[in-house]
């Protein structure tokens, strides 16, 4: 049964052994190469009720032999005895260490001459972190043996039959922190994505969920229906670093953290997670907007752990906008500017905006439609908008800071201080007669207003510009996102990406293809 | 110095046997693997003047042991003497074989608890096609050592000194077929690309070149100032296949495939070379537009060889057009429609044409730029763009074929039976005022002609269609692409990519953008 379904590489079975235990006998370069084996061997041979594996390196130092551990104290015993003068003499070391391994072993029949096979086991057992103690492959090709801790003998095997499609599905372990708008609508997708697509090989099963105040988890995968409602009831208080340690002491194959907070202090703990080689996908800016130092240890880390770090939905939500970016600089195109407009709200508002139309009634519009956060103040500032372009400043090499980006707030003094939203949209009446000012010199001039975010050089600004009917934000609509990419291979047009890029359904389903971005690596 | 410089996972050399031969005795089912230790191992041991590995799995049936080629007959005689009774009742075989295999090793005192090292030995040998006849890893975990065919030894000795940046440098090494203008301006590019990044880790070789009359090879690299000059020099004669079998049998590590002819015969040979272990990069759309069988042929060769087939700019040139696809579909997406303009000189024409401008004009002033084929009737017929679009179906999913993709020809019956060019553009005037009175009745609506391509559900056309200002591609100039996808999750508004997409410099580009993007796998 099993066999038949083995595609991948003509493996047809992992097997693993009982807890054994390892016995390592290494030379002094006093001995010779010749005169260790013939004591080393017949020592071992005398030792072994049973040898479950044995390995030398053409370096000939040391011999490795793996023992069934009940066995270990008789083998131990028999070979310290065979071999106690040449120990006494300092020509040769026994150690021994157990009963903590155990032997893995990759077979079957039709592995032999498929390069790769060997590559697959030890890239899915690196990037889940499982260490390799000793290894072995006869020349028969049909079996792949090596030693690990028995501690990781439940991942490792789990990672390898999905690896070589032993099993029907490969299960991604999500853990996931923060279920406020975005992980809510994010729970949902996943378990609608699943169902419309049940016949496929990628399941992912939620092994954990937090909010501020509570945890929950379950190896079987919690329910995405109940999800929420299990943080309800269950009183297990949570803070971001139990849940993560928790998550680490699971130690699950193909794992990703899943940071849906808008949280400061969560992305402080990306670098360690990612050490753990548990990948991290996240539409929480914080991380990657903070110092640049700390920007630098998570992509560091990242590609240390050769796990995933993914943030598409940082910037202009599920848009193709840091991939292509990345797809840019990595293929050796050289970024000479940016121009786009990354706040959905501000686009909203500037592409109703014209003469006529009061520009606080825009704003009001804007927020009865619900595209700006509950205080407009918060779209307006430009912040928001500011860590954007610094992030994509960052993908590009910059080594910036938020305060090196140069912001030109859209809030008037006065507005700025009001102290209710009701207030401020009272004092911004004041000044639609300014803001009319500026439409009616634009219109002047055939020019529309647009609100941009530029990086030139080493310099980033986000300014309200006005721009002509050839330039292609002057056509932009809706709410649209818009990013134009001026490189040395784009010099005389630009490349430019757009479409709908903010909104809580939009920014969900930007996580979840990076999910599955991310699962496609484990696969 | 050598320690000094490796920072990737601690490896810190690299090393080969000289010629070693193996032994494998392997036990039958009748006897006891403690027996088969007890005499395999004395048995070995009497042989060994020196040992260079030695391997058991855990299924412990056959004990590899490998021998410097010259000690071979000694050993082989001193084993089947100490064995022969058991030979004799059948219980054990005693297999030689060699002397064409080495031993290699991976070295390092630092590679000791580092998951992850033995994955990218592996993988790194897989991807370039070398067989992995034993490993054994001894528990000191500072050596790593596998028998290879002694053939492939510098291959892998070159590639896993790059993969641990044990050489300073990656080397790429390009086997270019077709040296017109794109090909041309390819070498021009790679030679400045390279000029300009002196101090990067990856470096491209050009190993072999060939046109339809000459090829010509170098392992150490073939000038680029002088590649094009070096095969009028040259009298070997070359045909596809006697060029890729040369390139096959020059078994270099990191080998990229380079298509730069727009022949139908070339992409028949790519399954071969994808088999091989090397990867193909290509502008020429004639392989994926060809049968749905062959195309499929490709894309499955590449997955099983884990190598890569990149042809972004069958489509659109440098424009992520073909990858923001891949990315839609890898991370779930589902493609509803696809609307698009991909051709650069009937965007032309459309954004230049409109009432009161004769189209034959246009079309004149579009082949004067440059922007059309010789005959513009290879552009008016709408062919080519019938293959981009067939090519992005494929890519969705859909098995087209290259007649159910339907076109609108925009070439009136008697300028197609034209026998000159001269003659199809007098006799195109004839027509000026039918697409005149087109164009007006766009033009009363507010509308503007476009020719577009779509793929709706499982149809795919290219016709003439009116669009509206509000229509993304009612603001298309110059000669740019566009294409518009409309999917499951970008329902209400598409995402759009918009640039330069023809021309030899963009597609030359978009070539070695794929090659940079190649090799970044490789590095």
């Amino acid at each position: 049964m099993i066999e038949l379904r083995s595609q991948a590489f003509g493996v047809s079975r992992v097997s693993s052994s009982e807890p054994v235990a390892l016995i390592q006998i290494q030379r002094d370069a006093s001995l010779s190469e010749t005169e260790f084996l013939k004591k080393a061997f017949p020592a071992i041979s005398e030792a072994a009720t049973r040898m479950l594996f044995v390995s030398q390196t053409s370096m000939g130092q040391t011999l490795s032999v793996a023992f069934p551990s009940d066995g270990l104290d008789r083998a131990r015993r028999i070979v310290a005895d065979a071999l106690s003068k040449e120990v006494q003499d300092g020509q040769l070391s026994i150690l021994c260490t157990g009963p903590e391994f155990t032997v893995l072993s990759v077979l079957g029949a039709e592995m032999r001459h498929r390069p790769g096979v060997a590559g697959k086991v030890f890239q899915t057992l690196g990037r889940n972190g499982v260490n390799i103690v000793a290894i072995a492959q006869d020349s028969s090709e049909r079996d792949i043996s090596f030693v690990i801790r028995i501690s990781d003998r439940e991942k490792a095997v789990q990672a390898l039959e999905e690896a070589f499609q032993l099993s029907d599905r490969t299960h991604i372990h999500l853990f996931l922190c923060g279920v406020g708008q975005v992980g809510s609508k994010l729970i949902e997708q996943i378990a609608s994505h699943q169902e419309s697509r049940r016949g496929e090989n990628i399941v992912f099963k939620l092994c954990g969920i937090c909010n501020s105040k509570n945890m929950q988890f379950s190896k079987d995968g919690i329910d995405f229906e109940t999800a929420k409602d299990i943080l309800k009831r269950n009183a297990d208080p949570s803070s971001p670093r139990a849940f993560v340690e928790r998550m680490k002491s699971m130690n699950l194959p193909n794992s990703i953290f899943v940071d849906c907070t808008a949280n400061e202090e969560v992305p402080k703990l990306y670098e360690t997670i990612l050490n753990w080689s548990i990948s991290v996908v996240t539409p929480n800016k914080r991380g990657n907007a903070a110092s640049f130092e700390q920007y630098k240890k998570i992509s560091d880390a990242a590609r240390r752990a050769n796990v995933k770090f993914f943030y598409e939905t940082n910037v202009g939500a599920g848009l193709p906008i840091i991939g292509t970016l990345g797809d840019l600089l990595a293929s050796g195109d050289e970024i000479l500017k940016i121009e786009a407009v990354l706040s959905g709200t501000i686009s909203f508002i500037f592409n109703s905006f014209t003469t006529g139309v009061a520009f606080s009634e825009v704003v009001r519009e804007a927020k009865a439609k619900g595209y700006t956060e509950p205080d407009p103040r918060d779209d307006l500032s430009g912040k928001d908008f500011a860590r954007k372009l610094l992030i994509l400043a960052r993908e590009i090499g910059l080594p910036m800071n938020e305060h090196e980006v140069e912001v030109e707030s859209l809030i008037p003094q006065d507005c700025a201080e009001a102290k209710s939203v009701e207030e401020f949209f009272e004092r911004l009446k004041g000044h639609d007669e300014s803001f009319e000012k500026l439409a009616e010199s634009a219109e002047k001039q055939g020019k529309v207003i647009r609100y941009i975010g530029s990086i030139s050089g080493s310099q980033a600004k986000v300014s309200l510009q006005q721009v002509d009917a050839s330039h292609p934000f002057s056509s932009l609509s809706g709410s649209d996102n818009i990013i134009s990419f001026t490189t040395k291979r784009y010099l005389d047009r630009p490349l430019v990406v757009k479409g709908p890029g903010a909104g809580v359904e939009v920014t969900a389903a930007g996580v979840l293809a990076d999910l599955i971005r991310a699962a496609s690596y484990m696969h």
